[in-house]
C-alpha cells in the first residue's frame, strides 16, 4: 500500500564544496510513528537553500553537520494529518526543519511556525513568507538600517532573499541598484521588482565604473550574499558609516581554508563601516512580526516574488547544485 | 627678542610609509596676530599620535592632507595668552589642533576642549584625558559593548589607547587579556594596568595556543590596534555574537594597494560577528562625559597611565616614528 511509504531522500556521501545529485538518494520507509507531543506532517512543499551546503559541509558550521544515512535537514510545508500536541490540530499547516521526505515525525522545536495567511500559497510559506523573506527583512532593517534618500546595493538582487531586499528598501525610501547575474536577471530587477538600477556583473568588465555610475551619491548600506570581487567593488564605494550585511558568500567555491583577498579593515575604519554577518535564526522571536508585514505587501502588491517549483521529490537531490547554478528564475521548491 | 618668536615644525616632504624625522624641519616665524574671534594659544605640551601618519599619507584619508610647507597638524596643550573671543579668558587651559609650534592663533573650530580638571596634569589632555583615553572610552563602551564576565582582547595593550581600554573593560568586570611586544609590556600589563593575562607576541610562535590558553571561553570582544597576524589569530577563536572594534592597523606598512589577507567574510557570516571601524571625532557631543569619567576613575586610581616625555620642540620630527618602532614607555608628549 503506497500510502504507508515514506520516501526520503537521504545523504549518501559528504560532499566536498557544492553538493551534487549524487551525493543523495532515495529510499522508501514505513511512514513513522509519532511519540507523545509530536506531530505528523504530510509534506506538499521540500525547500532548497543555499544554508543546506552549509549543514552538510565537512566543518563544523551554525548547526550540527547532518550525518551520511540521514534524512536530508530541509524546510518543508505541509499539514498536520496526526497529533499527539494538543497546540496542533489535523488539518493545521505548518512550516519547519521536517526534512526532504513525505511524512515526518516532528516535535515541536522542528516547527518554525503555523502557516496562518489562508489567502496566500502555502509555498510561500518557504520563501517570501519564510526563511528567505524573513534573511531579506531582518537583514535589511536590523543590521542595515535603511533609510529614505539612501542609497542600499543588493547582491543576488533578483533571487529569493534579495528580490526582497530590494523591494522592502524600495518601500522604505531608498535609491536601489541590484547586482545580478545576466540580462534575464537585471530586466527583472528593474522591471519586476522596481530597482532604480541593476548592474550585470557577467556583462560588465568595470564594476568600479558601473557602481558609480549607478550610485553617483555612493552607497550606504550593502546586502551581500556573494563576497568575493562584487563585495570588494562595492566596498571600495560604500561612504561615511556606511552597514555591509554579510549573508551569504556564494563566490567561494569552498570555506577552507579561508578565501583570500584585500583586508577590510583600513577601509573600515577610514569610513566608521559596520561590517556584521547575521542569521535569521537569532531572530526566532521577531518571526510573526517579519511574516505579517511581508504577508501585507504581499496583498498590497508591493512585494513580489517568484517560485520555480519542481514536480515530485525526485527532483530534491539536485536542488542544491541548481541553486549555485544560478539558472533558476524563482524561489526553489520541489511539489511533493 | 626671542619671546617674539614663533617656532614651528613643518612637513617638509612627502613620506611614504612611516614619516621619519628627515620629512620635518623646524623654523622660525614672527609670533601670530589673531584675529576676530580667536585666541592666541601658547602650548605647553605637542602630542605625537598614530593618527598624525593618515594626515600627511599621500592618499586622502580622515581629513584633508597636510601640504608640504605646512605646520605639522598635532593636538597640543596650552595656555590662552590673548583672546577676542568671549568664551575664552587669558589663562584658560585647552586642549585641541593647535599644532607642533609654540603660539597657535586658533579659530574655536580648533579647540576640542577647555581643560577643568586642575587638580590633574595638563600633559594628560593629550592622552588619558584626551584622544587616547576618549578613543578607549568610545571604542570599548560604544563599539564593543563589554558585559560582565565576557572576554575582551586588546591588542597594542600597553600602549595609551590598549592600556585604557584594558582597565575598562576591567572595571565593567570583563576578563581581558592583552596582547603587546615585549616582556616588559606583559609585564606592566598585568602588574600595573590588572589585566588577567598578557601575551608577548614576540615570544609567542603560536597565538592560537595561547589564545586557546588565556581565553578559555573564547573571545567575545576585540579591540584592535594592529590588523595583519595578531588580528587574525583573535579572530580565528571569536564567540558568537562576538564584536570587533578596528581602532587602528599598525601592523600595516603601507596602506596601498590594501593588504591582502584571509577574507572575514564566512566567518563573520558563521559568528554572526560584527567588525565596526570607529573614529573618536564621531564622537564630540560626548567628549565631556568621556573625560568626566575616565577623570574619575583617575582620581580614585583605577584608571592608570604612563607618559614618555620628552624634553624640547626638537624631538618632535622623531616622534612619529617612535611610536611605531614600539619602544616608547606610555604616551610619547612632547614638552616646550
Amino acid at each position: 500500500m503506497n500510502e504507508l511509504k515514506n520516501r526520503q531522500v537521504w545523504l549518501c556521501s559528504r560532499p566536498r564544496g557544492i553538493p551534487h545529485a549524487t551525493d543523495f538518494a532515495l529510499r522508501e520507509v514505513a511512514l513513522p510513528i509519532i511519540g507523545d507531543g509530536e506531530i505528523l506532517v504530510h509534506n506538499r512543499f521540500l525547500s532548497a537553500d543555499p544554508a543546506m551546503r552549509g549543514w552538510i559541509t565537512d566543518k563544523s558550521n551554525y548547526v550540527p553537520r547532518v550525518e551520511v544515512g540521514e534524512t536530508m535537514r530541509a524546510f518543508s510545508a505541509g499539514v498536520v494529518t496526526e497529533s499527539r500536541n494538543p497546540a496542533y490540530a489535523v488539518g493545521d499547516q505548518v512550516m519547519g526543519l521536517f526534512g526532504w521526505q513525505d511524512h515526518a515525525a516532528v516535535k515541536p522545536a522542528q516547527v518554525w511556525r503555523k502557516v496562518q495567511e489562508p489567502d496566500l500559497p502555502l509555498s510561500l510559506s518557504l520563501g517570501v513568507l519564510g526563511l528567505n523573506g524573513m534573511t531579506a527583512y531582518f537583514g535589511l532593517l536590523d543590521v542595515l538600517h535603511p533609510e529614505a534618500g539612501k542609497t542600499v546595493v543588493v547582491s543576488t538582487a533578483a533571487g529569493s532573499v534579495g528580490s526582497a531586499v530590494g523591494q522592502i528598501a524600495k518601500i522604505k525610501g531608498c535609491r536601489v541598484v541590484g547586482i545580478a547575474g545576466g540580462p534575464e536577471k537585471v530586466r527583472r530587477c528593474v522591471d519586476e521588482f522596481g530597482y532604480d538600477a541593476a548592474i550585470d556583473y557577467k556583462a560588465t568588465p568595470d564594476m568600479d565604473a558601473a557602481l558609480a555610475a549607478h550610485c553617483p551619491d555612493g552607497i550606504d548600506a550593502f546586502f551581500d550574499n556573494t563576497s568575493g570581487a562584487i563585495h570588494d567593488a562595492v566596498l571600495r564605494r560604500i561612504n561615511l558609516h556606511a552597514r555591509i550585511a554579510i549573508c551569504g558568500t556564494a563566490s567561494y567555491a569552498s570555506w577552507e581554508p579561508w578565501n583570500q583577498g584585500p583586508r577590510p579593515e583600513r577601509h573600515l575604519l577610514v569610513k566608521r563601516a559596520t561590517m556584521q554577518g547575521f542569521l535569521t535564526t537569532d531572530y526566532e522571536e521577531l518571526y510573526e512580526e517579519a511574516v505579517s508585514a511581508l504577508a501585507g505587501w504581499i496583498r498590497q502588491g508591493r512585494l513580489k516574488y517568484r517560485e520555480d517549483i519542481h514536480e515530485g521529490i525526485e527532483s530534491a537531490p539536485g536542488s542544491i547544485e541548481k541553486l549555485y547554478s544560478g539558472d533558476h528564475a524563482g524561489k526553489l521548491i520541489i511539489r511533493v
